[in-house]
């Protein structure tokens, strides 16, 4: 099977984990059920739910206890989408070519749905604790909380969204470029693949190098997101381009110009495939997904 | 010592042990830090906190490990309020006779600040797993993340708070209206005196009679809320009166008038009181609290 196929049999295996752990649309509140089920099943690469399931595979543990984290780490991404497309911020119509969240049930249940995923997703992760792979793995699942929770948060991923916002239009510095890029878009990726590895039982050294390798990866894919926005064309990339410019955005392209920013990527890849090559597992597939993620053209 | 000084008192170590678990304001996210404490520091009863805390003291628990919780709680209780004052929802610019966040931080900042107050208040329980009074009463903090995370969400506050939003000023029926009191108001009170009685050791019956009489206490306060909106005047109540009858607003009143309403709050707290003495446990100073609660002027 070519890795095409086999990404496409892997994401709709994800898609089932994903479908198992959502809230059923009844009672009273069934509007705000549906309002996170419609943000969630709005399609997306779920590539972090499988950059979970494919670094544990790594180390090869438990595929069952990867599920609810899966499942949780897809909803507090979408979570941030959906505040993301908010009036207050991006103020976004459209997201994957349907009415994003706030256009379809009005801004309130934006908010409050949005909210709610990220609240159920801390539910769905605790559930991991009564399957009968964590017996005898509590401190794992403990483990795989506590980074879940600090990368998503003040110190991680909503940290970075609150810098953005409040620096939007305005000319920004390398370092605070490098602080959003790594807590924004980074913190997740590598709070997906700490998960996994932490999940198959991979050492506090472990768990270490794949913070660093996954920490590249995500800024290496931020980096050719603002790459793709001045050298691919809309039709390839299914959304407008040049928008950073117009948006007077400052990225690594503004900064840095277009082939110093490739030349970072290469950068940033090949360390990130030498960090990982370095732990002596082996998961082909997991290695090219991750080559073809920052050597994307769309 | 007389109630009035010992609640005094009690709200004072509260706000010590709360402050404790506030977030550094420093780095690139300083903003969001200040945004997060300038809404938990906006004062409040401690309510919450509090209930956690007495809750485990009538079964005798170790108080240091229900700190996290009792922060957390007060975190996730703020978050809610945040979000209530957008301008997408209750549109408020004053609480407590200061700005509300969004007035102060910006819009896009109170969403953002809101959201990671509740991401934070999960950092922080997961610190209760370090502590040493949770050797060997891991059991006990998993249950409590259990009960925390539900009782906030869809299937809680969040769910409550949703068709609120959904249905302000429509007409609304009882079921409804309990439906929301239940879940918007009963959900955190009910989380909060499970997680005491849970840390505290109490057995499942136990932390179901707990259950069922937070709920009375929660729905008794809330109907109490809406007597005080038609009888008590402003300078009592410390903001405007008849706001629910200008807001078209259904509440108890509306529908069962103030008598019936008044007789339901007597009933409720009756039975909430029944209840906890049922358990033979003591605390006088817990059942002080829940009656002046249910009772108050203001």
């Amino acid at each position: 099977m070519n890795f095409q196929d086999e990404l496409k049999k892997r994401t709709e295996e994800i898609e089932k984990v994903l479908e198992s752990y959502l809230p059923a649309e009844e009672g009273f509140a069934r509007t705000m059920a549906q309002a996170m089920n419609y943000s969630v099943l709005a399609g997306g690469k779920r590539l972090r739910p499988m950059l979970i399931l494919e670094t544990l595979r790594m180390f090869g543990g438990e595929e069952k206890l990867a599920y609810p984290f899966m499942a949780a780490m897809e909803m507090i991404h979408t979570h941030s989408l959906v505040h993301d497309d908010l009036p207050a911020l991006d103020n976004d119509d459209y997201r994957r070519g349907r009415l994003t969240t706030h256009k379809v049930y009005g801004e309130a249940m934006g908010v409050l749905s949005g909210v709610a995923l990220l609240n159920y997703a801390y539910e769905v992760m605790f559930t991991a604790f009564d399957l009968k792979e964590a017996q005898g793995n509590q401190a794992c699942v403990i483990q795989a909380l506590k980074v879940m929770s600090h990368k998503t948060g003040l110190y991680g991923m909503l940290g970075g969204q609150s810098v953005d916002v409040e620096n939007d239009g305005k000319p920004m510095s390398r370092e605070m470029i490098d602080y959003i890029y790594e807590n924004k878009t980074s913190a997740l990726i590598e709070a997906s693949m700490m998960t996994g590895a932490i999940l198959g039982g991979a050492s506090e050294e472990e768990v270490s190098v794949i913070e660093k390798a996954a920490g590249n990866i995500g800024l290496a894919f931020q980096i050719q997101d603002d790459i793709l926005d001045v050298t691919s064309t809309a039709e390839e990339l299914g959304k407008p381009i040049h928008s950073d410019e117009k948006n007077h955005k400052t990225t690594y392209v503004t900064l840095m110009g277009t082939e110093k920013a490739s030349q970072q990527v290469k950068k940033l890849s090949d360390e990130a495939v030498e960090l990982l090559e370095g732990l002596n597992k082996k998961n082909e597939f997991l290695f090219t997904l991750i080559r073809e993620l920052v050597g994307r053209r769309k």
